[in-house]
């Protein structure tokens, strides 16, 4: 018998329970012994709750109990969550956890903690929920040069975005009924803002730079705030679906350049297909290609699915298999958002005097009102937009 | 150094040193050492070759090489790479395959070889090509019961049929302008026919029951041969693209189900947009939800990253990693071919008799000439279709 602790008895928390009640017999012919639920600590009880005699409010009896060898922290946030998480480790209990924030933010502390103490610090479920890409990227694509992602990694901002198109709401309406849906918190800032996004491309940049550390304060954000009805229905009339993208560069003879922000995506890349709460992940390696992962980016069984994927992990292989073996601060730094280049969707009512400005750049004609501009500077596009009256821009993505 | 040996020069045999080649600097830097091809087995000579030096014609001064701890088999077939696998394992050498016909014919026998000489079968190569989908399927799902499979793991005849709509080619000349691209060989039967997406879906299908080994001969399987432009021009016309799917079905109180043929999926379904040779799985899990794997499923390189991603993962974790611990003939069996509830799109120019005809079931209308009928089992729709003159159907996803 294998013993757990849950930290914090939220949704995913919940979800974890539930899903090792649910799939007991399964995951114990895996492991080769039962996984069971020992404590679950949280402020509040859950008295109609199936675990509800799991329930303690002592953290000194939670951290004390030497039968359990795997916690997951599903707190959230990155104040009590990182304590608990560093004394977890200390003690050399593996821990596994959703929280991208904590992940994001102390990733590189806790993982050398956890090298320390021989125990692993496990996040499946950080990145999209339920879909596997931690461990694809990190294990099956081992043999690659990361060359690119572009991932959908919120979905909450997909949903909106979704129901903006086809529903014609505004973008104020359609986050209310978000909001309604349960889809978005009541304060949505962070998911609208990009800040989520911001957090998991932090560890998808990392992993893809084999553990040189992009920290999210190093990547410029962008949310959909402004995004309006018009650039939806124009964004169609081209072939085009708004997207919210996370992307990471990494061109052959440069630095690595990560940003999020909303795009232009054409209906021929298969990630503009990808709608409501769907997250979407393409990566490309320098061997394999494209490929894409696909699937529930949120939800409480689908993002517990992927913790105990990583309790089962953690059970079967402690001391050998940590799939991050080790995160770095880097001397390398990624490129300056002014440096990036990128391709743009540019609109104005006066589009001659924009094919003019953007002269020296290869464009294509795309609409009465707008041009596309490739292989641009963000310095170099802001001055040239800039200079122009009642012209825009937003990321393009083929 | 860690030093491995290639079993077959060719396509992929050849990626695999190409890629260890191109990519050396970041594989020593995970693995810890250098990894080394050091001898290359084939009849054949490649004096244009870079690894040139390396090719021996001698079996025995190849696996009498005690330096060699890791074999790559990219012989394909199941005669000679099954006698040289079984050499290699029982050497406690490791191997590492993309040879999807031997690991569905002898994969219970080989991964017992295995498991008796502590070291590893790895084949996440087999399916999908450079696709993670055997890790993720196993790994990342491990807390899921797997209710449903649902992969285009051909690309030939998703080129072929790709090919057939975007120029309207007959069947017979999109095989011919795959067979002139190299997308198909000389004799294509083992494609069109589906028999190679049947060996993958027997290796999905195993892994989707924790090991229940479920064998090609109980995979019914229809090729796209019969496949016409008409069905595919009328497939448009009701927003459906036709795919070859390779199908895994587990209801909670019923037997797996598993089969091949070509369906008209709908265009809400996002496989329905996996175009030309790219390949996509849809997995579904009891927690997860669904989710989806896309990418080439062919090619050199592509292939070849899964092979040395592999390679590298048994590299570092000889004795514990196997990906798949254990194969075994089961006593549970599939679901009779018969017995298999289906929906399937029905047409006939004397609709009013089919839908008589199928008055007990569900059925839903999809134009002048077609209905959907719904969860009826095979031998029925077989028989009820029989009393029907000049009606037929064709298999259908949502």
């Amino acid at each position: 018998m294998k013993n757990i602790g849950i930290l914090g008895f939220g949704v995913v928390g919940s979800g974890v329970a539930e899903v090792i009640h649910m799939n007991g017999d399964k995951i114990a012919k895996r492991v080769g012994e039962e996984i069971r639920v020992k404590r679950i600590l949280d402020l509040r009880d859950f008295p109609d709750s199936l675990f509800a005699d799991l329930i303690t409010h002592d953290a000194e009896e939670f951290f004390g109990d030497p039968d359990i060898s795997i916690v997951v922290e599903t707190i959230g946030g990155a104040r009590i969550a990182y304590e608990y998480t560093k004394r977890a480790l200390s003690l050399g209990k593996s821990v596994v956890t959703s929280n991208k924030e904590l992940v994001a933010t102390h990733g590189v502390e806790l993982m050398e903690i956890a090298a320390q103490n021989d125990c692993s610090y496990m996040f499946e479920a950080a990145v999209g929920g339920g879909i596997p890409i931690i461990r694809p990227l990190h294990k099956c694509l081992a043999a690659n040069k990361i060359m690119r992602i572009a991932g959908i990694v919120n979905g909450t901002t997909n949903y909106i975005l979704t129901n903006m198109r086809d529903s014609g709401l505004s973008y104020e309406d359609a986050l209310k009924q978000a909001q309604k849906m349960g889809y978005a918190e009541q304060d949505p800032t962070a998911d609208v803002e990009g800040i989520d996004a911001q957090r998991k491309l932090s560890i998808l940049s990392t992993i893809a730079l084999d553990g040189a550390y992009v920290s999210p304060n190093c990547i410029h954000t962008e949310g959909i705030s402004k995004i309006t009805l018009n650039d939806i229905i124009f964004a169609e009339s081209i072939n085009c679906s708004v997207k919210l993208l996370a992307r990471f560069d990494h061109p052959f003879n440069g630095k690595p350049a990560c940003f999020v922000a909303p795009h232009f995506v054409s209906h021929n890349a298969i990630i503009s297909g990808v709608d409501g709460v769907f997250n979407a992940i393409m990566v490309e390696g320098n061997a394999l290609g494209e490929s894409m992962f696909y699937g529930q980016g949120a939800g409480k069984l689908a993002t517990a699915s992927a913790v105990v994927g990583d309790i089962i992990d953690s059970a079967l292989h402690r001391h050998k298999d940590a799939h991050i073996t080790k995160w770095y601060n880097s001397d390398e730094k990624v490129e300056n958002y002014e440096d990036i280049k990128i391709s743009a969707v540019v609109r104005s009512n006066d589009i001659d005097s924009v094919k003019k400005a953007f002269d020296d750049y290869q464009t294509e004609d795309v609409a009465e009102n707008a041009i596309i501009v490739k292989d641009i500077a963000h310095k170099d596009i802001d001055k040239i937009i800039g200079s122009l009256s009642g012209a825009s821009y937003i990321h393009y993505m083929e």
